[in-house]
């Protein structure tokens, strides 16, 4: 036997962890899931869920925001962006997102996340109602128009080759849980206060936030 | 220019989150940071962690345990047990507990982490005082004789090779945090209990936990 090959090596044991998940989230008063912005480039995905994650805090709630870009400096510093070290980037951010969720955290992801298979991988990673799929569906016009880091135009001038659609594919999301647009029914602008507005009632009305925060109740002070 | 090949590209921009690492500390009452237990197989890291964690828990702090056991089945389940695969598992390792520390969350990692270099390059990746080296000091014999899982046993009958402490190295930290020591001062050996609790009383003592948690001033309830 040379177990030291192999990564699932039957020397490699789960520990449980001493403190249990429903503990975690009694106290929280919420329950631990995976909001997956996904999206084109300059679709709003970072600003809307910075946007969530403020109004989540300022409502008493453990939040975290995991953004594709940021996560590149550290944890997927040595993936690049070809299909595959792509696949392995959606694959990690999810893993850090369930580590996170398991910890009773409303975990909100920021990320391209082209692929509809990728995706779907790290939905099947979390239990019922753990991923939240959250499409940005914002047409291609608007998002190059806004263009807020200049990538369009870098396509435009063929300086950038492969990018997400453009010249590279955006697998749509065929369900998603909550849709985000840029106008509302009466074609008005959607504001990004709206858009992260629309997240957080989905959260209250699907029973995340299953008990207000009752300081007291669920700290235990002694 | 093809950004779409490299790792670190000028198109990946860092966001600013939204929730400052100073708010998020000030509402737990608690410094973030990472205590990272390493030694040998069968040292008593996650025992000991899980304990810590029961402990900061049932005192009102915001805690994880991040065992590499368990993360192999998960963020880390690509990687083996070759030298550069060890390398990334501890890098991962820090880089997800660095991004729990900056939620102002008491990240305990356990793993072995044999090699000094790899810790100290996790150390680097955090602020003054955020990494916590935990040396469980426990004699390879005390190690081998509790054995948990039958390595001990495995690798003496030859059916594992390359094993930390036996036939691979263990690089000692040189300037430790904290020394958890099978045994105290006056000969008598120390209890699961009394290694969490130091670990506790070390975060108390150098300002981690620095103020009682007070619910009403720090939770903001409308």
């Amino acid at each position: 036997m040379d177990a030291y090959r192999v990564g699932s090596s039957p020397n490699v044991r789960r520990h449980r962890g001493e403190v249990s998940r429903g503990e975690r989230e009694a106290r929280l008063g919420q329950r631990g899931c995976v909001l997956w912005l996904t999206g084109l480039s300059g679709s709003g995905k970072s600003t809307v869920a910075y946007a969530a994650e403020r109004a989540l805090h300022d409502a008493g709630r453990e939040v975290v925001v995991l953004d594709g870009d940021n996560v590149r400096h550290g944890l997927n510093c040595n993936l690049g962006f070809a299909p595959e070290d792509r696949e392995e980037n959606v694959r990690r951010l999810g893993e850090v997102a369930k580590l996170f969720a398991e910890q009773g955290v409303i975990a909100l992801v920021s990320l391209i996340s082209p692929y509809r298979g990728d995706r779907d991988k790290v939905r099947a990673r979390l239990g019922e109602g753990e991923f939240v799929e959250v499409f940005m569906k914002i047409p291609l016009e608007v998002c190059e128009e806004r263009d807020p880091k200049g990538l369009y135009k870098a396509v435009r001038a063929g300086k950038i080759k492969g990018f997400t659609g453009v010249d590279a594919p955006y697998e749509e999301p065929l369900e998603p849980e909550i849709t985000v647009t840029a106008q509302n029914e009466s074609g008005e602008r959607t504001s990004v206060e709206d858009m992260a507005t629309q997240i957080v009632q989905y959260l209250g009305s699907k029973g995340y936030l299953h008990s207000p925060v009752r300081p007291g109740e669920w700290i235990k002070t002694d």
